[in-house]
């Protein structure tokens, strides 16, 4: 028997991700609500550039996504996120503002403020992650929330949430993978003859690199994922200081040809070790060998390898980014949060 | 908060699966007490050919491998597998009784007593998830127990529940992949230049095939899995015979060979796909383009591609078989049996 309840969401930003997720729960409503047991409610969606919209009685996702295309205001109702996040109706907070690794804002006060309030919060968003996971896992511990952040590694595949639950009782010593998209892409342009100039403005062009690319090639996107695998899946917290990164804006095509010609591909690698004294994470160039399932993952997939004490290695490969493929590890972290608030009643007391 | 609480655990067989999963528990009982919440006594362990032990008070595993190890009773209790399951005390049925895909039995006569008594089922036997997954489910439903069978496709590596849970929101329409490891064996040793006989004998010795290699080289194992992921993942019951079966024992080198001049390799792809009437499920040797993740597993790995509809192609790769992968399946499973129980307050209730 299923109860039925609905889940009132807070949208704090709604550009690529946010919009990419609700196109899924407009596209999907009646199969969310039927398979999955997902009823959702937009309360409030609050952006810093394209205004806010309230509504109580929740709000048409597909008015708004028109809206969001025609370049329009979303709406004119003056409220911060934070307030936002704490209307009554808000049960759950859907972080989706722009990550920013020095101060995590807006998402980490509108995190803060939500979780400390009992509700959850499900993002993408790797700078509350990446600055104070500790402190918002204690806090959502403390009120009884919920914070899943699935979205903040290779977007909608499975990545965190299948090393936590899918397989549940491993323990796992080591995770390396691919983790940035752009970089892949780039080192697969330069196996297939380009220079790296050349690749680095195709992957401009195809609008996987910003017009300052650094984030990607110089392999600060990787270092904020391995900080979190270490942090999540190793379970001991690092900052990103503590992650030794070398980029691939050295990597020549020779570099590349003299690996190829030893059987291997080089690959941005990113990797969180445990170690004596707690965990080690790394992001470098690396040689893999032909036969490792991670030499096959080209363009701008992602893949992480999973090794742990049950079941050796265990490999995942999947898109890394994408408007709705983040907006899926949104989705999924929406399920489980429903799920585990309905077995405890809550949605339905609010309801009542 | 972690409520302590103690799954009373009923072995039906203790085979290799068996004594895989006991081996876990014994080695990682802290481990999974303190990061899983999982605390387990074993009930009764009951078998056709060593004998039954039952204690209310707990059994030793770590003393019942031992016996095990020496071919030695496991103990003189005269029980058989049903009342076992049905002992006041059994909170959770491991059926790790042999794969009988005709009859089901003797899996199939557990399972149906444990869930029609409100107890929870962890399986690894393809049987009775063949013969008769919608009468067990249906069964459960009713009862309130779970019955979860991940074991059952690829053993350790998460298949059905990623799909279920990982992948939760997302609609597969088509999963494909590797899911026999003897016959990858087999396909790979031939690439590197064996004849067909002379590869089966090799697997055959490595203990990879059995003495009568049919339900290997004629596609019945891969068959089965086909069948489960159609019923299971795309949500489509279908019977076994209406699964389409080759297998790969009319392959030849040349044909390997032919494929590998094409930049392809064969492998004996088990796929199951949405149609218009419903799923339609088959199992044939195909050509796989070496760009493709599922053309780089090699040996004795299996690999699932499902394609799904938010987020394109996710792939995963792990182990097929194993005595300990196949217990970490029963394992993540146990361990999700207990968190949904323990979210319920059962086992809390039967132990006050």
């Amino acid at each position: 028997m299923r109860v039925e309840s609905t889940v009132g969401l807070c949208f704090a930003g709604f550009g690529n991700v946010g919009q990419g997720l609700a196109r899924i729960l407009v596209r999907k409503e009646r199969e969310l609500a039927e398979r999955w047991g997902l009823n959702c409610r937009t309360v409030a969606v609050v952006t810093r550039t394209r205004g806010a919209a309230v509504s109580r009685d929740g709000l048409s996702l597909a008015e708004l996504l028109a809206r969001a295309e025609r370049g329009e205001q979303l709406g004119t109702d003056r409220i911060t996120p934070v307030e936002a996040a704490l209307l009554p109706q808000t049960d759950v907070v859907l972080d989706v503002t722009p990550t920013n690794l020095k101060t995590g804002e807006p998402g980490l006060s509108v995190t803060r403020a939500a979780l400390g309030s009992g509700r959850s919060v499900v993002t993408s968003n790797k700078g509350p992650v990446s600055l104070a996971l500790e402190e918002l896992r204690e806090l959502a511990r403390e009120r009884g929330a919920c914070f899943r952040f699935e979205g903040s590694v290779m977007s909608g595949t499975p990545s965190l949430n299948l090393a936590m639950e899918s397989l549940a009782g491993c323990d796992i010593s080591h995770v390396q993978g691919i983790v940035n998209g752009t970089t892949n892409y780039i080192l697969t342009r330069m196996e297939e003859g380009c220079e790296y100039g050349e690749a680095l403005a195709e992957a401009q062009e195809k609008g996987y690199a910003e017009a300052d690319p650094s984030g990607d090639v110089d392999g600060w996107d990787a270092a904020v994922k391995a900080q979190i695998l270490a942090s999540v899946v190793l379970g001991s917290p690092i900052s990103l200081d503590a992650v030794d990164r070398t980029g691939i804006s050295s990597i020549t095509r020779s570099d590349v040809e003299a690996a190829a010609s030893r059987g291997r591909r080089i690959k941005l690698i990113a990797r969180a070790a445990r170690t004596a004294g707690g965990v080690s994470a790394s992001v470098s160039p690396t040689e893999i060998p032909l036969a490792h399932p991670l030499a096959g993952v080209g363009g701008a997939t992602n893949a992480l390898t999973f090794t742990t004490d049950n079941l050796r290695d265990v490999t995942i490969i999947g898109p890394g980014a994408g408007r709705e493929e983040t907006g899926q590890a949104l989705l999924s972290d929406l399920i489980a949060v429903a799920a585990a608030e309905r077995a405890c009643g809550r949605f339905a007391a609010k309801a009542g």
